[in-house]
Parts: structure tokens; C-alpha cells; sequence
């Protein structure tokens, strides 16, 4: 039984894919949060190098891959597609599922996808060090290892509560020989601001990205990195998909289902944007989106300009948000506890080809323990959201002869103490935060 | 540049090696403790099913994996080889490096390729329920695996410190439906009597064998699994030496010195011994255990009989020993501490085949960090200890033109806690436990 498809490494894609050239409805570009106008690349050089911006802007729907980037990704990839039988078995479902197993890479998800091109593009162009956030850690992590092999120094702004009880992730970063700061910290002006208005804080995503920035913006030789939401992170991610293509034609089957799971969208869109084109050809797909019920983006936000920050110091972008003062609850996927969506994902809702779906962790939780008693991988909690999505597609009409793919975004071997929390029944489903949501919504910046 | 040297599905192996009929010395039987003679299949089929005694004793060189086995193995297996580039640029050696990367497993280690064939016998001849004792996990982790995807039952005795000090093993193991116990227990003799004795103690891997060994001796529908040592776990760990000798034929190179570190010899004995019958016809292969000063089996131990327990409940085996009341210091790679060795390891350093080396912890964890910042992955510390050894290898004479092939055993994501104390500068080396070592190899038995 050949369960795992996998490919050379002469099979490996060697152009990404940007799907903004087919959007239906096209893509609003970012604003100046000043002029309300268009921003231009000039702009956001101060942060990001050419490069990226060049992808970030393109209009080509290929763009290649440098051999350099290519040579760090066959560390692990290509990526294992799995048939996942046993788990098929288990839900007496005649769908077929499959999955593509990012899990593999070297820090444990998809997020090296991306961190190695980042670094390639910034060291090219001259950059001597990178900053960004990370909550949970694993862009942290990925990004420390892609800085490292690149020859750059990384400050990662890690928000302090993750600082304080993942320990594991910080470790990770150290040994990629990266400096890991907890945020809010006393090295920036943001920093020091909040840690005077909130004394002693958790920390917050928003003021991680905020303070990754400001270190960026104010250090000749810095430049900063994010790990989802633009459109350069998703053009990175697609090789997930572009690979995937390569193996479900190895198979035979067509996925009629494509599932991930989205907190900025870019692990999701990278499976799942390769095969909008064969869907606007007509060869139907239902594209699902699974985000948390506590963080509903496409499910409870809307469809606006918002900042991307809490600091309110990024561009303006047109996406699918709970408004950057939402502050979502302490969820155990702290991957999905983002107040917005990659324009890209969210122009696919708004064009009715992307469907979000909304589920509660504890439903998810119990989704990864299934899969990892079936399949024998243990998912990241972010990833257990991907998992009870197929399986509500999988056991709607059971009976129905599908083919349904998902992106196993993570293993969750350093997460242990998530599911610890589950077994224990110390996880809970939040009510959903519509209070929350309508104030924050109500402070979105007007445009 | 392929790094990655990666087998096809069909291309996995469908025997198991066995090197006994080939060893040069032959090999000494277990004995029977109380008569000190040789101890029939009829006395240890009361812990371990008939199919795997038929291997420990098997004269036969290749043993047939059953294809239920195989399927499960290929949830990761074949396994990459891959080309040490990076490492080898900064070790400035002309040595080429290649490693086999066990890491890929879902419980991120070499440890379930045998705990799949030990479930699979005990499953096959009736057997409901399986015990077994863990100290760091990974076998813990790895059994539980395989006990699930079986349809078994499994007890771990965990070692009590390790219990409440890597909770995200224990968590690993009930995910895959385990339970796990800390011992010393409350549900074995062995286990009570300990804690009226010792009290509040932090257990040890010699009590935890001894609680397994009891719970199975004590149940009927119950057996025991060892997850290192016996012939028949080196037996089923050699699929990686014969998947390392394809992938080196497609290199066109040839190893002239393997690596692997030694706890109890399987990992290392898995990727050697497949070559061992290369080098006894005429090959020069020079096979390195490395295993750590402050246990040093090989290097400061006894070739002798002796129990593989410290309660004296196992069989006696011929194997290099520290005897069994030595407790090893607190060293961080746990998978290392243990007394003796393997048999089937033992022989071969007996016969000049392998060459033990001694190497310190805190030259094993900065080889560690080394090999994470050029190959891009996190060692556990057990596998710092083959990097420490390959580096002294590759750099002894860097100009010489030589081929190094060692068994990266295992990732080091969910041990970064001992990172943290190396980067602390809270490890040291432990003095030469010379006078421990002599007391207790005066307590060997008499045979």
C-alpha cells in the first residue's frame, strides 16, 4: 500500500506562484496611512528590501526561485502527500483524504518555506540584520534559522508571555544563534511606552510588530520580516501547493476539498492558491478556510482597510479584519490569534472562492488526538484546526465519494502543553466575542 | 548540488540483517541466573512473544519484515541521507560527511522502528497489553506509538524524575493512548518496596525495568518490550544501515568511518553492522561508538556477564558492563545512561571491530550547536555525542580524503532544556567515575 507520494528533488517547483494576475475582483492595494493613498515601494524600503516589494507588487504569475533559496528548502523538502487511510478508516467516510506533511521541515512547519527566501532576498541586497515578532514562536523559529544559514543577525520580539512559559521555542531561536527579546522590552520607544502605560504586561503581538519595526526603521543596516499576511509570504508558500499538484496527479484523484487552516492565511493560500486557476477553469473545489471561533477573522470581521499592527504603524491593508484593537482570548493555536488576513485569502472570500469555516478548540483539540492515534503524527494545535475541518467535510454525507487535501501546517511535539491543558480539561470554548469585535470594528481607521 | 540522497518507497528494505553468524567470536548465550546456564525460549516467553525469541536466536542472516510492518514504517521510512556540505566547509576538512536522518520519525528519533516490529509479534501472538520503562521518553514515546497503531494496550514505567521533568514526552505518550506511570510505583513489589526504602526518590531506568518486567511476569494477557540491547531490537534497527548502504551507492562514495553514539547500542549497531561483513572482506571500515565519559560502558567497563537490571531480574548477558548498581551521573542525554551494552556491540568491540571513544558532554552539546547552525537541524543530545565523534574524526587530519557516515538518531526539539543549561553554562563534565565503576563491577556476578 503506497500511502506516501513523494517526489524527487529534480521534481521540486522551481518558480513560485502569485495568484493576484487571476483574482476575479483583482487586489486593493496598501495605503499610505497618512495620504489614504496607494502606497509606493520607495516607502516601505526603509523596511523590506526590493526584492520582496518587486514580489510583493508583481504582476507575473511565475517568479523564480534562486537556486540559493532552492538549495536551504531541500533540506526537507519536497514535502511527503500522504493518503491518510486509517484515519479514512476511522471515520467510516468514503472521501478519500490526503495531506501534504510541511511538518517535516527542520523547525516543524511551514514557516521556513518563506523565512529562507526573506533572509536571501535581504542579504542580497546588503542587509546586515533582521527583526521581527513571533507569539508562539514558530515564525520566530523559522526565521532564526533561515538568518543563520544567510549569514544575518536576527532580533526576534518574542511577546513576553511566550517568552515566559515556551521556553522550548526561545531555545530553538538561541541555538539558530538568534537574539530573542521579550516584548514589550526597554530597546525601542513602543517598548518603553508600554511597559510605562501597562507596567507589567504579557505582551501582545501587535506591540512585537510595532517594536520589530521601530528597530528596522531606525537602524541603517536592519531591515524587518513578517511571517504571513503579505502577499510575498504567500507567492513563498505556494511551492506547498505547486508540489502538491505534481503528487495528486501522481495519485489520480483531484481534490474536490482543500482545507487549511488561517490565522494571517498564508500556510492555507499556499496549499490552496495554486488550484484557484483550475477552479476558475471549472473543475469545481470548495476551498476551505478554518479559523478559531474566539478569533472568527473571515467569519465574524470585515472587509477593510485596517492597520496591521496595534501601533497602527504598517500600511493600510484591504483584508478581512476584527479591528487591530481586538485583542482575541489565550487560545491554545497562538498561530491563529491574528486580528486580520492576507489580502490574498481575503480577496478569495470576498470573490465566494474561498468558504471560511469556524471551530472551537476543544472540537479541534479532539480532531488532532484522532489523528495522531490514526495517523500516528501529532499536529500542532494550529494544524488541529485544518484536521476538524476535513473532518466535518469528511463526515458530512459520508457516503459521498470526494477527494478532500489538507495542509498538516505543524507538528505539535513542542506543544505538548497545550494538549496537556486538553486532557486535563482545563480548555474551554470562548463565547464568541461579538461585544469585542463590534468595538473593535467601530475603531477602524476611516479611508 | 544534491545534498539529499533519498530512497524510493519500493526501494525499502523487505529483510532485517543479522550479523551474529557473521561475528568473528562468535556470540556467548544469555544465561540463565540461577543455574548460570544457557536459558531456554520456554523461561523468556513468559515477557516476550515467541516470533521475536525466534530472532534473538536466529541463525539466519536476513529475517522477512512482515508487510504490516513495513506499512507502518513507511509512515517515514525510507529515510534521507544527506550530504554533510555545510559542516564539512566549517570544519575545513576534506572529509565528506554524509548522515542518515532518523530524525524524520514521528516521534523524532530511530526508536520505532523497533517498537512497530514489537508490537506488531506480541500483537500477532495474542498479547493485550505491553509494559515497558522509559527514562528520557523517546522509547516510551516510540512503544505507545506503535502499541496504538496495533490496537494494544501500554504501560510506561517512567523514570519519576524524568516524569515530572519532561512533561511533553509523558504528554506524547498519552496522546497515543499510554498510560504512564512514575516509578517507582504503587503497582508492583518492586515498586513498594522501593518507596518504603528510599522514600521520596527520583526513581531510576533499573527500577523502571524491573517494575515493567514484573507487571508483565504478573499478568497474563501482558509482555515486555526492551527498547534497546537484545538482538532482536539491533536486528530491526538495521533497516537503517541497509537503506544507508543504497543511498551510498548512489553517491559513488564508500564509508571508511561510521559513527553512531551508544546507550544501549541499537541506534549505532542499526547503521553499522549492516557493513560489517564489507569490512571483513576486505574493506577498511573503521566503526566508532562513542558514548559518554561519565558512562563510559565501552571505554571504562568490563566484558562480563550481568544483569541488564539493577533488581537482578533479567536473564545475564555477555556484554561490556559498569556492572549493575552503577548509577551514572545526571548527564543530558538520558538514552545514554545505561550500564551495559549490547551484546551484539559488545562482541564486535571485543573482536577489534568497533573502536569506542569517550567523549564529554559540553564538547558534545557545542558539536550540537555546530551542526544545527550548518545543517539547519537540532540534534537531541544523545546524537551530539556522534557529531562530537565526527568532528574529531573529520578534523584529526582534515587534508586526508575520507568518507564519514554517521546516524543523526534523532532531533532535539523537545530536549532544548538541556540546550538552555549548556547555554547557562550549568553542564560540566563530570570526573572519571573510576572509583564508582570499580565498587561496581566488584558486585558482578559470579558465573
Amino acid at each position: 500500500m503506497n500511502k506516501k507520494i513523494v517526489l524527487r528533488d529534480d521534481e521540486i517547483p522551481r518558480q513560485w506562484f502569485n495568484i493576484i494576475p487571476d483574482l476575479p475582483g483583482g487586489l486593493a492595494p496598501p495605503l499610505d496611512p497618512e495620504t489614504k493613498e496607494p502606497i509606493g515601494p520607495e516607502k516601505l524600503a526603509a523596511v523590506f528590501p526590493m526584492g520582496l516589494l518587486e514580489q510583493e507588487m508583481s504582476p507575473h504569475r511565475y517568479i523564480d526561485i534562486p537556486d540559493e533559496v532552492l538549495d536551504l528548502l531541500m533540506i526537507w523538502r519536497p514535502t511527503p502527500l500522504v493518503r491518510a487511510t486509517n484515519l479514512e478508516a476511522a471515520l467510516k467516510t468514503k472521501a478519500k483524504i490526503y495531506f501534504k506533511n510541511e511538518g517535516v521541515s527542520p523547525v516543524g512547519s511551514h514557516k521556513p518555506n518563506s523565512a529562507v527566501a526573506q533572509a536571501y532576498y535581504n542579504k542580497r541586497e546588503g542587509v546586515k540584520r533582521l527583526t521581527t515578532e513571533t507569539g508562539a514562536g514558530q515564525w520566530g523559529s523559522a526565521l532564526s534559522l533561515a538568518t543563520n544559514k544567510f549569514g544575518l543577525q536576527c532580533v526576534v520580539y518574542m511577546v513576553k508571555i511566550s517568552f515566559e512559559q515556551k521556553p522550548y521555542r526561545k531555545s530553538i531561536m538561541q541555538t539558530y544563534g538568534a537574539r530573542v527579546v521579550p516584548s514589550p522590552s526597554l530597546e525601542t520607544n513602543t517598548g518603553r511606552m508600554m511597559l510605562d502605560k501597562l507596567g507589567d504586561t504579557p505582551g501582545s503581538l501587535g506591540i512585537a510588530i510595532s517594536e520589530a519595526l521601530e528597530d528596522a526603521a531606525t537602524h541603517d543596516d536592519t531591515k524587518y520580516a513578517l511571517g504571513s499576511v503579505l502577499n510575498h509570504v504567500v507567492h513563498h508558500q505556494t511551492i506547498i501547493g505547486l508540489e502538491a499538484k505534481k503528487q495528486m496527479a501522481m495519485t489520480g484523484d483531484f481534490p474536490d476539498v482543500i482545507v487549511g487552516c488561517c490565522g494571517g492565511g498564508s500556510n492555507f493560500a499556499g496549499l490552496a492558491v495554486p488550484f484557484v486557476p483550475d477552479h476558475l477553469d471549472g473543475k469545481t473545489i470548495r476551498f476551505v478556510g478554518a479559523e478559531p471561533a474566539s478569533c472568527p477573522t473571515m467569519t465574524g470581521g470585515t472587509l477593510a482597510y485596517d492597520f496591521g499592527d496595534t501601533a497602527q504603524t504598517t500600511p493600510l491593508l484591504y483584508m478581512y479584519t476584527l479591528g487591530h484593537d481586538f485583542i482575541p482570548p489565550g487560545i491554545h493555536a497562538g498561530g491563529l490569534r491574528y486580528h486580520g488576513m492576507s489580502p490574498i485569502v481575503s480577496a478569495l472570500v470576498r470573490d465566494k472562492i474561498v468558504d471560511p469555516m469556524q471551530l472551537p478548540q476543544t472540537e479541534c483539540f479532539a480532531a488532532g488526538v484522532m489523528f495522531a492515534k490514526t495517523e500516528g503524527i501529532i499536529p500542532a494545535p494550529e494544524t488541529c484546526h485544518a484536521i476538524a475541518g476535513v473532518i466535518r467535510e469528511a463526515t458530512r454525507e459520508p457516503e459521498k465519494p470526494q477527494t478532500i487535501l489538507f495542509n498538516f501546517s505543524g507538528h505539535g511535539l513542542i506543544d505538548m502543553a497545550s494538549y496537556d491543558k486538553y486532557y486535563a480539561g482545563e480548555l474551554f470554548d470562548y463565547e464568541y466575542p461579538a461585544e469585542a469585535i463590534a468595538k473593535s470594528i467601530a475603531g477602524l481607521p476611516s479611508v
